[in-house]
């Protein structure tokens, strides 16, 4: 039995001084408690483990525990304490009630560890530990995913590099090794060029230039390159200015890692074959001829499988009360779906098992995230979810009325009032696939006892969640988050869920975008600006009509504009550009300006932070 | 016992499939057998572990086995085996001779590993494994240290940025967090400033803006960003061309990761101490007034060390016979000193202790990789070489001898007499450091009896050698190099080294570089050119004269000119260019163009790569 109990204190340490203060216990005791085979183990020291795959087929004929999504209401710059009530309750299931219970969570990117967020553990007495190995390489995955996509970036502009500056002969010659060998790999085109042959001799010259041209239009390369740094710098840059590189410099840029596709790919895959079939199936840039050129034209997909065959697997982690945390994929949660992966989810309800509780926790807002993960993650998966655990707190609600930060510790019920539209609307959101909702109201020390009762009488006639809780964990641990984890064992065990999909896979991308802007974000129309509507209709063209869009806007507000605050209406959505990830399948319509690089502030985290060099331990980490 | 013979098969497989064919020993299991407890493993999977630096506190008293540099003539197009020598007289030594012994090797790039050049785990029955571990990612050291070098890098560029868009006020109460803290990294900046002061609100104007403004002349910036991919595009950039940069673009370039400072550094230090001050101490450009800007004056230095706290670990593998491995750092032969990591080899000395054996290989040609080896590594760390084994082959000696690749398999005494020049510098070379040389010759299927003989002549007699082998480890694994392994012993029990520098710490930068340039290379003399005279007299100013040198040249050649092979004389040196590492702590003159990012060539590895599904075995990787 890995659970633990807290001694907590008051007032609440720093989070690093808490996760500290407690010496993880070894992974493996973890593992054993959560019913992992030591041979189902990849120890990385002695706190973190990744988990096989094998697993899976070990218990493939196991029932499922129940599947929680936590999402939140739109979040304000006070922060409403997503992740940290996901991690509580985890504790107060796990280590209070002795419920098997995971918690899956996303990896965090190093970029706002350094900058200006700081890391993602949770808080207070709801942590992940050891939260520096959890913020800082975790178990490599997110340098594996920057290695896969930079491969291909280094690998597309090195070809058109070659095939500008090489004859027919010569290209096919040295791709051909001499004419000796076509690869498996080359065979790939050469089996999407309908060229079924396989010694390199016998291709005629019309068929050796189609193979080994791939004629990539530099003005249609949208794969760009990738670091886990807020590097502002890199958002537009040229390149290819050296002399040998011969005058094929073009304007690209850098994004940061976890806003790669390869970042959603991991997340929403199967299997390592899932992974090897989407990797090749990314598409980077268009042929002058207007084709689509894959990272399988390009000839390194099996190489960037190679490179995210460890990353694959997700990584086993504890909360301070000794609860296991899966720990897997992270992606952006505007350009891509925000939530972390499928494969941590299947091994987790699996474990977990029958009275078994699984929390996965949904980025951004609801209106983002959890409709992310119902429209495209379970739609990828196939797994219905049992119910939603929506986070609140009074302050943010005040905020959406109308409140500023700095005034939102004082009583204002017609404020909240006015705020509590955003979250009734939330609650109706989910309640349209038909999932209960479990409102977590986290307390703050200045909430009035006016201020709970009202958020709850809303809620719950206006908005028709199942419940809502108010939760302590954060000053309390699991302890103060023991009701609502009651909560949402009785939600679960007398409210059925009634999962559905909000559009079906058949409707056309324009329906989908549609009906995800007037459903759930309470627009009064869309407007198609630019080339949207031809882009559309060429993406219907080339086969990703059935693919599910997932949309780029903005988190601090159900519309397109971050300034309207509670439950705007009336509104129209622009859909500024669209693209597509055909890797990771999905649509992606942009609805503003979508910052994929965040930059450093002029004190960023990094001034705290420094390692006692005598104890080797980490200081300043936040 | 982790021990183990092989079934050697002929011909020999590829080195994957005899990789494969063996499966790796549990590395708990490899560790006991070498005398690492299991407190101070790290696993990292079943086949890795990292090796806490506990362990040399703990064999502080016992003696250290013997040292060997294992280091070779200047290479060729056809490849010598030094990695392969390595290994394979490691697994005679430890699987046939029983001895403790250790190899201590680089950890390769990813970059050559998908781009020309394969892995470099070593080759056919004498390999490091699991290769796929060792080649990909390893424990994420390489990826460490790319975070680590890019922090710095955005935290500069975007320290400029701040300063150019903010008055002074502004830029010092953000600083300062509205006056609330100056915290201890800031404090580091103060103190050398000579401003004795923690409260933000004492500082006077005057003192304000020098705290607060770096005052970067951009056109000093020497730090660049890193990849661990070839990507050819990415050496010359220009950056910042992004409207929210607001105009302060600039030119600068990638490099490869294994380039960085930070690698150099990894390979330098004691202990987590040491790389916190050598991390602080990376000077990264000028003030406008000419002092260094370091990344302590950036403020990252702490969390560069915190991001590269496990990386300072070397991580444990094994050979296919099952002997230890020590892997750590990488850095690249010519701008830095290619060598692997002191740390590592103070490890495998205490382990090996009396009676045992650490093989640490040295980079690129003798002239290169040795000379620095002692001059740089040793001088570091004060740990005294027992011996050199110096790798060659008759093709490659032919080869410096005159004769092209293509007529290397035929037998040419005179070409090979000829081609000896070379061999015998590099003995001679090392002589001169007081060590004893056994040549280790490489054997090939072609060479004849009679060029065997003719090497061993003229090496021991002309070279003074102190004993000249033929193995075939490659093909035989350790039951090859046994004659090696038995020389080796023979020599370092009967022929003490005399260890000696061959320049003092207080030479001049000059004097350094000109006894380099004489003694090891053949050189009629140096030329300055350019402003380089007045860089080494600033650099002396500013107290980095008693830095040692690291020339930055061609591995081809003792020249600076690649296309002089064999040993040529009367050529004088051109230094083009001179830096200083203030972080690593030596001066590297630039002698030639120095390419510090690999491109990809027409046909990469990568198309060989890729994943088997059923089994989630790599394919292809050599």
């Amino acid at each position: 039995m890995s659970a633990r109990k807290l001694n907590c204190v008051w007032p609440v340490p720093a989070d690093i001084d808490i996760a500290q203060s407690l010496e993880a216990q070894p992974i493996a005791r973890i593992a054993e408690a959560a019913g992992i085979l030591l041979s189902e183990l990849n120890p990385y020291g002695s706190t973190r483990a990744k988990v096989k795959l094998s697993v899976l087929k070990r218990l493939e004929n196991s029932p499922n525990g129940k599947y929680v999504v936590v999402a939140g209401m739109n979040p304000t710059p006070m922060g409403e304490g997503k992740s940290t009530t996901t991690i509580g309750l985890a504790q107060a299931l796990g280590a209070h009630l002795l419920r098997p219970c995971f918690a899956c969570i996303r990896q965090p990117s190093q970029g706002p560890t350094f900058g200006i967020k700081g890391g993602a553990a949770g808080g207070g007495y709801s942590q992940v530990i050891p939260m520096e190995d959890f913020n800082l390489h975790g178990t490599g995955d997110i340098h594996a995913i920057t290695a896969a996509n930079n491969l291909l970036a280094a690998a597309l502009d090195t070809r058109i590099f070659h095939e500008r500056t090489q004859n027919d002969a010569a290209l096919y010659r040295r791709l051909t090794s001499e004419l000796k060998t076509i690869t498996p790999i080359m065979q790939k085109r050469l089996d999407k060029l309908g060229i079924h042959k396989t010694d390199p001799g016998e291709l005629t010259e019309e068929e050796r230039v189609r193979f080994a041209r791939l004629n990539v239009d530099p003005d249609t390369i949208s794969w760009r390159r990738v670091t886990d740094v807020n590097d502002r710098l890199l958002r537009d840059i040229e390149i290819g200015l050296g002399k040998a590189e011969k005058g094929i410099s073009r304007r690209t840029g850098f994004d940061i890692s976890v806003a790669s596709e390869v970042m959603a790919i991991l997340a929403l895959v199967d299997d390592l074959a899932d992974m090897r079939r989407r990797l090749g199936a990314i598409q980077v840039a268009k042929s002058k001829a207007g084709t689509p050129v894959t990272a399988e034209d390009v000839g390194c997909a099996g190489a960037m499988t190679v490179l995210m065959k460890d990353a694959v697997e997700p990584t086993l982690m504890q909360t301070l009360e000794g609860t296991p945390v899966l720990v897997h994929a992270g992606p952006f949660g505007n350009i891509a779906h925000g939530n972390s992966s499928v494969i941590a989810d299947r091994i987790a309800l699996k474990l977990a098992g029958e009275g078994g509780f699984v929390l996965t926790e949904a980025g951004f807002g609801a209106d983002m995230g959890c409709e992310k993960f119902f429209n495209i993650k379970c739609r990828t998966s196939g797994l219905k979810p049992d119910a939603a655990v929506l986070v609140a707190t009074v302050r943010a609600l005040k905020f959406h009325g109308g409140v500023e930060p700095k005034d939102a510790a004082k009583e204002n019920t017609d404020a909240l009032r006015a705020g509590m539209s955003n979250l009734i609307r939330h609650i109706q959101n989910i309640g349209k696939f038909g999932v209960p909702v479990v409102v977590a109201l986290n307390q703050f020390s200045t909430d009035t006892d006016a201020e709970l009762a009202l958020v709850r009488e809303l809620a719950m006639q206006e908005g028709g969640a199942a419940d809502v809780v108010v939760t302590s964990h954060w000053s309390k641990g699991g302890a103060g988050a023991v009701d609502l984890a009651q909560a949402l064992i009785r939600v679960t065990e007398t409210m059925p869920s009634n999962f559905q999909l909000i559009y079906r896979d058949s409707a056309s991308l324009k329906e989908k975008i549609e009906t995800v802007c007037r459903e759930i974000y309470g627009a009064a129309g869309v407007e198609y600006l630019n080339d949207t509507e031809e882009k559309l209709a060429d993406f219907e063209r080339m086969g990703y009509g059935s693919f599910p869009v997932c949309m780029a806007k903005t988190q601090y507000s159900f519309s397109h504009d971050p300034e309207l605050r509670g439950a705007p209406t009336g509104f129209i959505v622009p859909v500024r550009d669209v693209r597509v990830s055909c890797g990771a399948k999905f649509v992606f319509p942009l609805l503003g300006e979508i910052s994929t690089m965040p930059g450093l502030p002029t004190r960023p985290a990094y001034y705290n932070i420094d390692i006692d060099c005598d104890t080797g331990k980490v200081v300043g980490l936040s």
